[in-house]
């Protein structure tokens, strides 16, 4: 959900653990850009409502699967947003589901001290947000995740968590 | 979601804080019962569904208020299955959520050793069974809780993160 600060877990990821990322945004945004020139947040959504719409509720997915170095053991997807996506990556290879938890009126506040262009600056505009997130199906992958890192608080604490949970799922993935 | 454990936050709940506990399943139970005769899954499952059909999607909410003690300050609902809920408990007054999680793997080892004759004794039907509880809304829910806990240990574990938490929602409580 916004502003629950998954970016910490990708942060870790990359720098600490040195693993691909790919963002699932980005292939959105891409899109975006090709067909109105823009990647205003107005534009974004549209475009990833009407790409799933269009070819499919995986094709974000796909697409983020056809980017991948196909030489990596192991690599960070940033951004599953349905069990539909999920579901297409676990066609492809083992599947390690992290969710990152913050309280609503946690990530509210957060959201209105970042304040990018696209954030939210109201409660109102904020639970309009939330419920496009959710139509989505982002609380199914949530409700089925197997680690959920509950981010409440620092950032240092979010950071120990991440680390904490990668390692567990690297000694998986090296077992396995 | 089932398996998660949430019966040890309301046992702690109900044995260390004395809170009342209303239990959603208990009025679906009830009405089962007077349509089919039987408490049995399949038609406790029919008539949840049905009932919400034909009386809205907060029907059993508006049932299991009925029935609280209007004198309490704090209780506690077990179940809520979707948003339509939340939103009707939260016009009566002040709503916390609390979410229970477990790894799925870790969800369907404890419901085979339960054993519960409505308990799923395959993947394949633990998976059906998800796929309910899910399509009814409640991964919305756990998206937006106030707190979730993580019970993917033991039981002792488990009870002091539902009592250290309950201790934080009453003291806001209390103050409030």
């Amino acid at each position: 959900m916004p502003g629950s600060g998954k970016g910490v877990f990708v942060e870790v990821a990359r720098n600490d653990y040195n693993l691909p990322v790919y963002t699932m945004g980005d292939v959105v945004r891409e899109e975006a850009l090709k067909r109105y020139g823009s990647a205003e947040p107005e534009h974004v959504l549209r475009t990833s409502i009407k790409l799933r719409e269009e070819q499919g509720q995986d094709v974000i997915a796909r697409r983020v699967y056809e980017e991948m170095d196909k030489g990596s053991n192991v690599v960070v997807v940033d951004g599953v947003r349905s069990l539909h996506e999920v579901e297409f990556f676990k066609s492809k290879g083992e599947v390690v589901v992290v969710a990152i938890h913050a309280p609503p009126r946690v990530r509210f506040e957060r959201l209105l001290a970042r304040n990018r262009p696209d954030d939210p600056k109201s409660w109102s505009e904020f639970k309009r947000r939330d419920e496009i997130e959710l139509s989505l199906g982002v609380g199914s992958v949530i409700a089925l995740a197997d680690y959920v890192l509950i981010n409440d608080s620092s950032v240092e604490r979010a950071r120990e968590e991440a680390r904490r949970t990668l390692a567990a799922i690297l000694s998986g993935a090296s077992r396995a």
